[in-house]
């Protein structure tokens, strides 16, 4: 039986504590969707201040030189790459995941057409977020070379898929939806042992979990900035590419940001000999610099002791639920596991999104997903153990007292 | 003979003249760059505070509907498209220039493939700001169906390449290097036909010179909105499309954000029924939110009068060279015609790198272009009469006292 006396424990003794400060939230909120948006770093208004009032309006296009602009993917990537296991000048902040899946998907098309053109299988989950599907979609009616998207429904079924067919895996390193983390090693000895090449989706495991591109030995990797990492709504994207394969393949999304020399103004593409040539045009600055406050916070600790606590407060949550919300119909979709669960808990029940709706109302803000998916967000570094008992007690309130059911919960938004 | 008391008497008649009380410049600058990087609106920080306290720190996840940040690339687009003859829900803001002419290329290649599949061959311009034809090289060799390149080396020759083997055409609306004006409506005419579609960018156009796209009987457009319309250092880009062509081919850069659906996380992509399917991933939402300041700023005049102070700070700083800096060897490459005039003034200098130092130590901010080009560029919002007298005679001095030969304007910077 956990107490909320137990937690206020676990709290006096978290080391991660002190860095909530650094964030601003609400008050009376418990923000259970970092997944989604993270929070805002205190820091995040003097930087914008200083990009905003200094860099653009004092030092004008100077700034290019002067503070920086044009190097600020590299600077950015070999700062997120620090919470990757990348090494120096194997990372860039730039455009969007979307985006960069088109471009790291088209290098690695590339590269099997040099190696091996017969291999024609591009093989993806059914439940990758689907933009990651919709992108491989529109490469592949482009290009028009007879390439098959085949979708597996189990990450368990994904080693009888692979096979000298397969040309490109594209993989969420966490499932969006249910939480599920893959074991990146593995996965990337397998296919490699068939000759695929990997594509790692990291939006949701990019400072929710350790990762170690190089260690793992991958190939190729994208991933958001604004979700785990802070950097704020819609900020851009990550890119990581593997140094053996930086210039192995042009990525044709050819602008001049990704050209050796961009300022020679020539008229043919000559890509950059190292990982700018997955850059394209130019960037919006000010989005792009909010991404370094929320990573410098990350650099004041490390991912190991992140996935420590992150591991301590799902199974809290877990436990919590079971323990006070038993019998309400909830069932954890999940892994248990903790080698297989990444930073987030869902549970399914038939009113979910209804439920979600009305934790909202009362400050706890979770995630709804498609289908019946209830999505609780763990970010260690501004969840507190208490923070997890308040916010089951108010689902247990919410179901006990079926306040789903109040018409103002019902009410879906539509977008057409 | 123009003296300063004369530019003094126009800066009194000036109707505009009060719009520069909306942007912050540092003092004694005088800013002929704001076709590089647009000047910042006073506005800007406000606007930041309010999207990282407000919208992101307090507001978080639910600021997608509250805050209408989904809809903001739409909202957007049509502020903007009131700058150019669109018609409501044509326009977007979103990715980079770049990003959307491949987007657009490919709808337009698109829809030549299903109308005529023989033609084979794009049309741009040798003198295109580079990261045209680099997108269009990246396009062609991605989708390797035996398209052909061909630049033509004078705007003037346009005329003589257009046939029945062209697909598309894409031209620079005005050239980034001499300023050099195309008349949109007769190239539209001569494109068509000869059944060929045609793209324009509108870099160094939009906010410059009054644009009517669908009068003009346009198919696609795309372009920046730091230049000329003051958005931000690599603020998100715009993309246009007649709306007939609006459902006739998608794009394949085909992220989530143009799913008729998103929210249904259905597998398959299916494109919205309107120009959201020119969209892909989440945007910027900080440096998008920015370009509105900007956009406002000009919905407080109209484009006619932006043109006509325009030609008449053109005119003078024509005349000014003329008469102030005769016989050192400044060549004008900006057409004196107005009808082929931008809204930037080009003068060729053997030494135009070194003169353009010289005159940024001075407070006189231009821009260097290779070959030689000493580039000035004209923002009627913000630059008066009496600014182009006194940068005139900052050039004369240069050029008399031979400043530009002191050593600390020699030095270039070099991009590795």
């Amino acid at each position: 039986m956990i107490t909320y006396e137990q937690c206020q424990q676990w709290d006096a003794e978290d080391k991660l504590a002190d860095l909530k400060s650094q964030f601003d939230l609400p008050e009376g909120v418990i923000y259970l969707d970092g997944n989604s948006l993270g929070a805002k770093p205190k820091q995040a208004l003097a930087c914008a201040q200083d990009v905003i009032n200094q860099q653009w309006g004092t030092d004008l296009i100077n700034s290019w030189n002067k503070a920086g602009w044009w190097d600020l993917p590299v600077r950015l990537g070999n700062k997120i790459g620090k919470l990757v296991g990348a090494r120096e000048n194997e990372t860039v902040v730039t455009d969007t995941t979307s985006m960069n899946l088109f471009k790291v998907l088209a290098a690695a098309i590339g590269i099997q057409q040099q190696q091996d053109p017969q291999r024609k299988v591009i093989i993806a989950e059914r439940d990758s977020f689907p933009t990651d599907l919709y992108m491989i979609q529109g490469f592949m009616a482009l290009i028009n070379q007879g390439y098959q998207l085949k979708l597996i429904d189990h990450p368990h079924a994904l080693p009888e898929y692979i096979n000298e067919q397969t040309a490109v895996i594209v993989l969420s390193h966490i499932n969006y939806r249910t939480g599920y983390l893959h074991d990146m090693a593995a996965i990337n000895q397998q296919a490699h042992a068939h000759g695929a090449l990997l594509i790692w989706d990291l939006c949701h495991s990019i400072g929710a979990v350790p990762i170690d591109l190089n260690g793992s030995n991958s190939d190729f990797a994208i991933g958001c900035t604004y979700k785990y990492l802070n950097g704020g709504p819609g900020a851009p994207a990550m890119l990581w590419v593997h140094s053996q394969y930086q210039t192995a393949f042009n990525q044709p999304l050819s602008g001049w940001w990704g050209h050796a020399k961009p300022f020679d103004m020539a008229v043919n593409y000559t890509p950059a000999n190292n990982v700018r040539r997955f850059l394209c045009g130019t960037q919006p600055i000010v989005s792009m610099s909010l991404v370094e406050c929320g990573v410098n916070i990350f650099l004041q600790t490390d991912m190991q002791a992140v996935r420590q606590k992150s591991l301590q407060l799902t199974d809290l949550l877990i436990k919590l639920i079971e323990q006070e919300c038993g019998g309400f119909g909830l069932t954890l979709i999940t892994p248990r596991e903790h080698s297989h669960r990444g930073s987030h808990i869902s549970v399914r029940h038939c009113h979910g999104y209804e439920i979600v709706q009305a934790l909202i109302a009362h400050g706890v803000i979770g995630d709804y997903r498609e289908p019946e998916v209830i999505r609780l967000g763990i970010t260690p570094l501004y969840l507190s153990f208490t923070d997890i008992w308040q916010a089951v007690q108010c689902l247990k309130q919410v179901l006990e007292t079926k306040q789903w059911a109040q018409p103002q919960f019902q009410t879906r938004r539509q977008v057409t």
